[in-house]
């Protein structure tokens, strides 16, 4: 047998695989799941006649019916089959966020859809709702809120998560203009300033301490009457921050108007000085600062905010000014990348060295290196101290289409986005569950928490379970960098080489294709453009394309000069073609496969990529 | 054979069965399904090594793994089969809106999480995200407004539906703002209130007229630039309302104090005089109207909302006062009924007398009888001139959770809340379905797509399909209804009689259990409550309960007068004993099981029903 360290998980049990090798096992353990819930079918109430009988069953409008399914699931078939693209692939697909899903996680999902239960009440779902609890309290516990945090499930993934944040942000930062609309006893002698900087404990000890009557009311004194929202002042984020967060800012009323975007390093990571700098002006002119956002995982890069660093700089700034603002983390993709840090008592590894060590024991990584950056592990480490985060199960979690998650520090926090609605639940009954009055969403799908769930319990939240799948993701990334560094084509004497765009904090690679001499920045941009075309949906049916990657822009008004480090130095353009260009394109390799970490299977991926890379560039070449 | 109906879907072939009747052949359709996609995964690029080898599956932490797994999911069986409720059941849970989910819908989101799709860009469904475009044109042509409108799914179901219809009246009140902020020579001689009282096609079409490059400057000056937004007026809701509506006021910024409450007639249903004299009220004040809401399937009555005589109201106050708002009808619940009145042309039967004759054609009402009232019939009918609507496929669609759908009336409105990523899609490409671009979710699962277009194909939109299926279980509402008129009890001494509420438009049916000569709506409020209890979760394991229903309170502050016309004269308490109580508590069943239209099946449940019903009064006496 292997000489693999055995401990925690197998990754190669917990997929149907590329090949689909695991496809027998897939099918006994569903047609066992599904044959327990049509016993329960069978056996709920025995004695009562059955609602279709034999006879129904000898119709011809039955017989009809039943073809007709038959035709339609086959059009479906072929279609899904016809336009899908192989993202199952160990190795060709690196486009989008979607990959292989866990086993136990689909199994679970297409189990508990069979019950069709709806987590918006208890009454509706009283199973799904307490595995819905359960995976709140394994996030809250995974980002370093323990016990005190809570969280949920959201049906529209990371956007909704977001949009969530900030309402709470919102109702949050109003609720002391609230308290002193309604019982300004409690708020004497400070200003308005004070109230628009106070931290969400003090905030929310503040409301405790009003008199039991007033608790509801100011409840509907905060931003959520309609009131306060223009005094609130700014939300300030990354300019890589995804396209949901001004969304959100327009959909709260917070209006995109108040978004202030901060410069980015050229390590694409948010620019703590410049923040700095940025949140001093806005406190100068008077304005308040509604929130800082994190983010963890790019969605063009997969780069780390240095959480840490905010952190420090709210503290000093509160000393020194006297200010203060939440600190949003945007985890949407990366969060799940926290159980590399923590070890199997739950608790995060305190310290950066013995982290390799403990990866090692666990073979975290297949060549026993440490993969993970100090800086990446000291933002991951300063999760405990921000007051939100987004977290994706349908991202890092490996979970089907569509879970995302939020998770906020302090469960009091609720309080100030909760609705109640008579026929879902009642208010301090004996239901252990009341998701939906403490969320954005309404009706959602039992299902998606307990296929959440069973992947937790399989894969527990530490370095032994989903820390192993993210370690496998991350090495593969590394491997793919490491390929692409100095990469070159000889094309008919033209030369072509791979340019990476830097070293990627997670499982994104970014990178460009060079003609070498060539010192057109925006002939390089047309012809990465041309490449992402022959690679993508764009060349026709995807399942006869043997490499798949996506592409994005990094343009001007959006990064700023974040970009110039590469187009400059690296790529060697000078600062006037960049201003011209007024962009670079970019190609992104997304690197989710959990199998990319075997060196040899890499190995001979990496062959037949470099082959067809090596043939596209000769019939772009033909082209011009 | 059988001499009935065959024209159209035969209803006993689309369901798995309360009894698992059509267990086999669901099972048989499932394997077929997931052997062709195993098939799909081992055929692209059949030259490239397997990613898990067999040495792999020899490993013994492979098959620790693999036995892990069998462990939770052995787990997520027994808690799903214990607390779960058993809402297949033909005539025994009438709770919830859970109920028989469609078998095709079934398997194609089973089919279709195999591929993890997900419908935010094109690039990562290219599959799904056609599919989607076509459920929304679907939609769009069964709700009147034909090529014209468009619509698309939500994550969140009628809850997110909702915030997403008043994000668009919001931003589209404020267009005619924007426009004279960017380009006022457009709106030369309107003032304020003339912008804040034009329809949908007249703002959308000044917009067109503007300079091309102020097409998009205008969009970021409307409401969500955070500017407005306090201008726009009232949003008006009946008092049926479902709280999703004060929740997206809140969140988008609007505010509950801008949310005004129309009293309701007492068929609980909007009253349209009050609403009448509301706006006018409400404008003599110089405050506009936002909008005017409809609930089409109240969620505690299942009351249709007369959308007709609304939008009549709305053209006479436009001609006589020169006002204008928006009619958004929230149909989450009942919208599919509209199948009930289209013919397989796809037109709306435009003939009232007409309709019971094509409901004869195809077997609509299994006793020949129409059920469906001119004034419901009306409503419907007049859709087509309202500007947006919500419809939950996871409700009265019969797909499983959580499949929500919004359609405005016109394409074109999508400008006014699109936003766009680089990385997802490029505006103008040749993609045909830029789906996250122009909705408030962003991930979402393809698989309801490929669900809801699969149960869309097997039962069509109009009368020989989904017709049918709502018709089986608006007659088993009405079967119900009939059978809770007049039913009595005789316990022990004691007179109890069951008092429905109202004749119901659609398929829930309320009541309550009133003893004889009991003068307290205290008492019968407190009666009801323990019954609901001993037919509910809070009784334990739903497994062994035989009768299962929701509950709800009608509160003085929440439906007015409301109810005075059952508490009063139906129930015979007196007006002093209503504002005693200030509420009554109502038992509510919600009928959505396809198999009670079958009179001798339902006869067989009635039986079964009532001796539950006797023993658990002769319980609650006992009690006393």
């Amino acid at each position: 047998m292997s000489t693999k360290p055995t401990k925690g998980v197998n990754l190669k049990a917990v997929f149907i695989g590329d090949k689909a090798e695991n496809g027998q096992l897939y099918k006994d353990l569903l047609t066992n799941l599904v044959d327990q819930h049509l016993g329960w079918r069978q056996n709920y109430m025995p004695q009562d006649e059955p609602g279709i009988t034999f006879a129904d069953q000898e119709e011809d409008s039955y017989k009809q019916t039943v073809r007709k399914q038959k035709e339609v699931l086959s059009v479906l078939s072929r279609r899904m089959r016809t336009d899908s693209v192989p993202w199952h692939s160990a190795g060709r697909y690196w486009c989008h966020m979607c990959s292989e899903t866990l086993m136990p996680a689909l199994l679970a999902y297409n189990f508990a859809t069979l019950w069709n239960s709806n987590n918006v009440a208890f009454e509706a779902s009283p199973a799904t709702s307490l595995l819905e609890e359960e995976v709140g309290m394994d996030l809250s516990h995974l980002l370093g809120f323990g016990d005190k945090g809570w969280g949920h499930l959201t049906a529209g993934g990371g956007t909704t998560a977001n949009l969530e944040g900030l309402w709470y942000m919102r109702n949050l930062k109003s609720l002391p203009l609230a308290i002193k609309e309604v019982q300004p006893e409690l708020v004497e002698g400070k200003s308005e300033w004070d109230l628009l900087n106070m931290s969400v404990k003090d905030a929310l000890n503040l409301w405790r301490q009003a008199k039991e009557e007033n608790i509801e009311k100011i409840k509907f004194r905060t931003a959520r009457c309609g009131n306060h929202i223009s005094k609130l002042g700014k939300l300030i984020v990354p300019m890589t921050k995804h396209y949901s967060w001004p969304k959100a800012a327009d959909v709260l009323g917070i209006g995109t108007d108040n978004v202030v975007p901060v410069p980015i390093s050229s390590h694409y990571t948010l620019d703590v000085e410049k923040l700095e700098s940025i949140i001093r002006k806005t406190v100068a002119e008077g304005t308040p600062i509604l929130a800082v956002v994190g983010v963890v995982g790019t969605t063009e890069e997969g780069q780390v905010d240095p959480i840490d660093k905010m952190v420090a700089l709210r503290k000093k700034l509160h000393e020194e000014l006297g200010i203060w603002f939440y600190i949003y983390v945007d985890a949407a993709y990366a969060g799940y990348a926290r159980t590399l840090f923590v070890n199997e008592d739950g608790e995060f590894i305190d310290d950066y060295d013995e982290l390799v060590k403990v990866h090692e024991e666990y073979g975290v990584f297949s060549d026993g290196k440490a993969h993970i950056s100090r800086d990446v592990y000291n933002a991951f480490k300063a999760f405990k101290d921000v007051d939100a985060v987004t977290i994706d199960p349908h991202k890092m979690g490996y979970i089907p289409y569509a879970a995302g998650a939020i998770v906020v520090s302090d469960r009091y926090m609720r309080e100030v986005i909760s609705y109640f609605a008579t026929y879902v639940f009642e208010k301090g009954a004996e239901c252990p569950a009341l998701l939906g009055a403490y969320m954005l969403d309404g009706s959602k799908a039992g299902a998606t928490a307990a296929s959440v769930w069973t992947a937790h319990r399989v894969l527990p939240l530490n370095v032994s379970g989903y820390g192993k799948l993210l370690g496998a993701s991350i090495e593969g990334a590394q491997n793919f960098y490491n390929f692409l560094q100095g990469l070159t084509f000889d094309i008919e004497g033209k030369v072509f080489e791979v340019v990476p765009l830097v070293e990627p904090d997670f499982n994104m690679v970014d990178f460009v294709i060079r003609e070498k001499g060539n010192n057109s920045l925006v002939e390089l941009n047309a012809f990465n453009n041309e490449f992402y075309k022959e690679s993508s949906f764009n060349s026709g049916m995807t399942y006869y394309n043997g490499f798949i990657i996506s592409h994005t822009d990094f343009s001007i008004p959006d990064y700023g000069d974040g970009p110039i480090k590469f187009v400059c130095e690296d790529l060697g353009f000078s600062l006037e073609e960049w201003k011209k260009a007024g962009k670079i394109t970019i190609l992104r390799a997304c690197v989710l496969s959990p199998y990319m970490n075997d060196k040899k299977l890499f190995d001979s991926y990496a062959k037949s990529v470099r082959e067809v890379i090596e043939q596209r560039l000769k019939k772009l070449c033909l082209k011009k």
